[in-house]
């Protein structure tokens, strides 16, 4: 197959850019846009490299799902509407099929239709595969959610569950899951496809745009990644690991102790961790709570250590293992 | 060395990101900027493999240069200004040593300081050495250079001088440039930076914004690019080829006849392939003239073919090889 064969076929003819401010899509040198009045934008880019970051062998809804949802999680982090993006595909010619391109852009497209964000560009090159996503999305002029504006008295909290993408991802790496093993228990698919397609919170990072005063998303792990905030926000943080949240199919799939490891330091989970100033009124967490589930975990402080972990007798915890490191 | 180490002092910590409408450069989930007010914006996105578009033991400057070279051209083709870019580098953690990626950042920051463009984002990953840039340029509302746009009658221009880069590449994979022969000649010396030390067009670009029909940069080979041209536009091409610009060097390397077949098909030019509507003012045609050479190369035309060559006597001129192909 062809450079420009593909591109036509599979990108610029097919994956539709619908949005009034986008002028140009895939196919010229640039893409042009005209920016939206009285917003700022966000910008970020990610690599996802095949064997690395995703299984080899992967289906390529899979693939597609896990590399645009990590994109747009970053996104969600900022309380960011996403808006355009750009995917720099590096194929391996000998598994860059038809059939295999035809689900991927299905996909692709039907992602990117169930979060308004549009193909604004892209490269082809050959090589094993990756992709490097580049979103960009729009916020009202000065709101944008930063890591560094976190303040001692404020409350931690995390949406959804923490820990079932690591799960997922042990189970994938484990001899379970062998092609000749039985299927595996419902359950242990909830988890697997905690890893294989997360889910963005979009809308949960809309809504925290006025109310939080820092977030970030998860994706290297719950302790490092509310390390991250404390030290953007030189401040310190405390965790009551009690109050984790976590699914019933990790306790069971893990125990309670190794599933609390996991909590702590899986990745991948794409949940947010935010935090919010004391004295939040009931009813804006109410309407919180309507987009997906939060729970308060912990309190910022001001103390030496950045993350302080304790367990429901007030003693200290102590986390087993190390966050997942990318490099 | 560790991820966060590199990026705190390689990226955020080192290269600066000044530009009063950039609020948040790397280091965050996003990059935060204001739009400017009035203008577009054109992005593009490229990937740049070690061992397929740029020797496997490059040093880090020529990694640097060519590649942000290679990116900024896209921006210079539609007549924008640089803005900012977001670079997804994947490393080899066993080449990436503190001295190459202390002199790779130097040489990021000296470009990106002589084109005003400011990094405001990035990703780092494990893997083989690939770089993928993402760039960003505004140019004013609707004013963009597209390759779409090219009508019967224009006429065809070129920048600088075409093939340098090819035959540049070509010494560099033959025989000639052994570690064990003679210092090559000052003439052999030019080419080869042409092809590792590209100028991105971007004053001329910003030039033809108001008088150029359609623009294109010069990076799969002159005849594929203006072919490019001609199928977005639904028009067709007349070029005399002894009117193709090329180097003496060029043509002390190789030969005349070779010469006009690296002039035709070599990529990696970065020079930009332009229409003007017929009956330019002199005076704007020298103001051109003051930001680099251009030469007027063929007429746009309605004919079957979509691209005729001329040789001096009128008579079709058959080009020898094919383009560059990216995949």
């Amino acid at each position: 197959i062809e450079e420009f064969d593909i591109i036509e076929r599979y990108f610029a003819g097919k994956i539709a850019c619908a949005h009034p401010n986008i002028h140009l899509g895939p196919g010229d040198d640039c893409g042009i846009f005209t920016p939206l009045e009285g917003q700022d934008m966000c910008i970020s880019t990610d690599t996802l490299i095949a064997g690395t970051h995703f299984p080899l062998l992967c289906a390529p809804d899979i693939v597609a799902h896990r590399s645009m949802a990590a994109n747009l999680s970053d996104l969600a982090a900022m309380g960011a509407t996403p808006f355009a993006y750009t995917l720099a595909l590096t194929l391996d010619p000998e598994s860059a099929t038809h059939s295999w391109l035809d689900r991927f852009t299905d996909y692709l497209e039907e992602i990117g239709g169930r979060y308004a964000i549009a193909l604004i560009g892209g490269n082809l090159a050959q090589g094993s595969l990756s992709l490097t996503y580049t979103v960009l999305g729009h916020v009202s002029e000065g709101q944008a959610l930063r890591r560094n504006t976190a303040k001692p008295g404020d409350d931690i909290y995390v949406s959804g569950t923490l820990g079932d993408a690591a799960a997922g991802l042990r189970f994938l790496q484990g001899p379970d899951s062998a092609p000749d093993k039985e299927t595996p228990h419902k359950e242990t698919t909830a988890l697997v496809d905690r890893y294989y397609f997360p889910t963005p919170r979009i809308e949960l990072g809309q809504s925290l745009q006025s109310i939080a005063s820092s977030a970030i998303d998860i994706s290297d792990g719950y302790a490092a990644d509310l390390a991250h905030i404390c030290k953007g926000s030189s401040v310190s943080a405390e965790v009551w690991v009690d109050d984790l949240p976590m699914s019933t199919a990790l306790v069971n799939y893990a125990g309670e102790a190794e599933a609390l490891t996991l909590a702590l330091s899986g990745g991948d989970d794409y949940e947010l961790c935010f935090t919010i100033p004391d004295g939040l009124p009931e009813s804006a967490m109410q309407e919180l709570e309507e987009i997906c589930p939060v729970h308060r975990i912990g309190t910022i402080t001001n103390q030496e250590s950045v993350l302080t972990l304790k367990d429901e007798d007030d003693e200290p915890y102590t986390i087993k293992t190390e966050a997942y490191r990318h490099f």
